[in-house]
């Protein structure tokens, strides 16, 4: 017996398991992570909070995770309340608690692609049709014609990236505007990158007074270093957060997750404290990809988009070869980089030196 | 603007967010935790393997949860092999994945009544539609009755609970050969409750070789005393974890999860250590109950069903006002009391005659 021969979903087979490779190499550089680990005294703090949890995990955790809400609420700001504050385990769970609340089977959710792959693979995965609007060449977003795609297709959930994965672009408050004007449904800005952004780009939190049908997402793997925590969060009208309680599992956040997130955000200045090495390292990437004859998409996030290889599979192969692993993802012809340590980047052009 | 403001799925219109209330009494017996928190070695031990997994935390879990599902595989033994195993956020995101994989939109799920009340809401929750199976007067399933409720109804899903909560009851293992035969589809029994069983109750594990489409699903919650680590797993075919994979959410199961599960694993003589007080007190409950003239569920579970009580919502507060909580849940005119320690089990008694 095989896979084929059980009664999954008709949508899903032939289908393979979504996920980069995780390969032991010496230079990672192919999910987003942030590459420096946490200190010494994050570390311990950190075991001494899970040590106080752990004397009472025999008890389910907070359902409602009320603490953590109100820190990641302060931490936001924006005037946020901990009641306009969801937590889950990753951001991906986030997602697919909102298309379960906003969609399901006849409804539809349309984004704009190259963008982040989960958004089309958790919107089938709930029943919801997936729509897929298109950018410009340059990986940018028309704001007339974003309008325009929502206002014909009338979808229950637009979903919106700034930064966009895997090119790296931010969007001007104005697009987020007038998609929100356009919208009959929920609008979600997926901000995983937001604290990589260039300076003076504006989140979209900004937004929420005015708009109680949009949704800022956020993530703790990226810029606050804690992909192995998985704690996604979202901003939005507290009737949101009440509508995803319909649908979240109950306990869905462990009591060591909610201790963890916690802890990380006592020492956000540590950890936030690498996001200014990683932006410069970030636009000399840029800068040296360029220089060296290749196009390379603007980034506001903590990874570059270069192309473009006719055969990019050799060249992903190449700097494999050579130990370092980047992300064959997004459109054909391109590769992306995740930026690491300068260490880490100093390798990764050597090994492109190597293989172009 | 409110909830219903909102554009919500139309089935969660009205609805109410599932979970028993989270109430600071001093004897919390309502959902079924071990009331038995973990030792010092158990708390050093788990504080020290979170120290060093924090040490890389800035890196994505192991998305296979490999060296977990081998352990977990040790630890039901069965000859089963860790490719059979798949581990995830609490039992309820497992009973997802697995509508997720083998259910949704035109497709059913059937269960036998009263059972697990997440079983319909994930079902529909994933726009499955749920189809209400019967038990006999005692809670209990004539085998004969629910392979031709199975065979009527031709279901996607059919789930059995062995034992059952909020009843307490254990299936032979014939009658879930029976619907096994019956069955053209996925048949998960959910066995949370399993290592509470009287002597002599078989898993449904031991019919995993000769069934590719059955899955047994558990969960640490329960006798391993770890509700707030959320880790909830299923064995099955090999085949059946490869469907799975492809509804997961990458990177779902924690760093700190995984890490906090194998520890108690490490300790499961101390966890499950616990199992034959909480069999004793749940059999003098039993007694003491039937004793006082009430009428009560057979149970092989951590819990037992009580009643009958024309307004039970009278005794459920009678009972807080003396602070003991128990649950009101399952069919009308009972409630559901959770084995705590013996002390725990006193104080019940004495508030439980305080009401009657």
């Amino acid at each position: 017996m095989n896979l084929d021969d059980l009664p999954i979903r008709d949508d899903l087979r032939g289908k393979t398991p979504y996920g980069a490779p995780q390969i032991d190499v010496p230079v990672r550089l192919n999910t987003n992570e942030n590459p420096y680990a946490p200190s010494k005294a994050l570390v311990d703090d950190l075991a001494e909070e899970v040590r106080r949890a752990t004397a009472g995990l025999n008890r389910y955790p907070d359902r409602d995770a009320e603490a953590l809400r109100a820190d990641l609420a302060g931490y936001l700001g924006h005037g946020l309340a901990p009641d306009q504050v969801w937590a889950a385990n990753g951001s991906n769970e986030i997602l697919q608690q909102i298309l379960q609340a906003f969609g399901g089977h006849g409804r539809t959710a349309l984004g704009f692609e190259p963008s982040y792959s989960m958004h089309p693979i958790i919107t089938t995965g709930t029943s919801t049709e997936w729509i897929g609007g298109v950018r410009e060449d340059d990986f940018s977003l028309d704001a007339d014609k974003a309008a325009a795609a929502v206002a014909e297709h009338r979808p229950d959930i637009v979903f919106l990236t700034s930064p966009n994965n895997p090119t790296g672009t931010a969007l001007p408050l104005e697009t987020i505007a007038r998609v929100l004007e356009a919208a009959r449904g929920m609008v979600v800005v997926d901000e995983a990158y937001a604290e990589f952004a260039r300076e003076g780009t504006p989140s979209a939190l900004s937004l929420l007074p005015a708009h109680p049908r949009l949704i800022v997402t956020r993530t703790m793997s990226k810029a606050f270093a804690m992909a192995g925590t998985r704690l996604g969060y979202l901003a939005a009208h507290p009737a949101v957060v009440q509508a995803l309680l319909l649908v979240r599992l109950p306990y869905h956040l462990s009591t060591l997750t909610q201790a963890a997130a916690r802890v990380a955000l006592r020492h956000r200045a540590e950890l936030l404290g690498t996001v200014d090495a990683l932006r410069r390292e970030r636009d000399d990437t840029v800068s040296w990809l360029r220089g060296k004859g290749l196009t390379v998409a603007d980034s506001d996030a903590n990874f570059v988009l270069f192309g473009k290889f006719p055969e990019r599979r050799q060249v992903w192969e190449g700097l494999l070869a050579r130990g370092v692993l980047v992300r064959e993802v997004g459109p054909p012809e391109w590769l992306r980089v995740s930026i690491g340590t300068g260490e880490e980047m100093a390798a990764f052009r050597a090994a492109l030196e190597g293989v172009l």
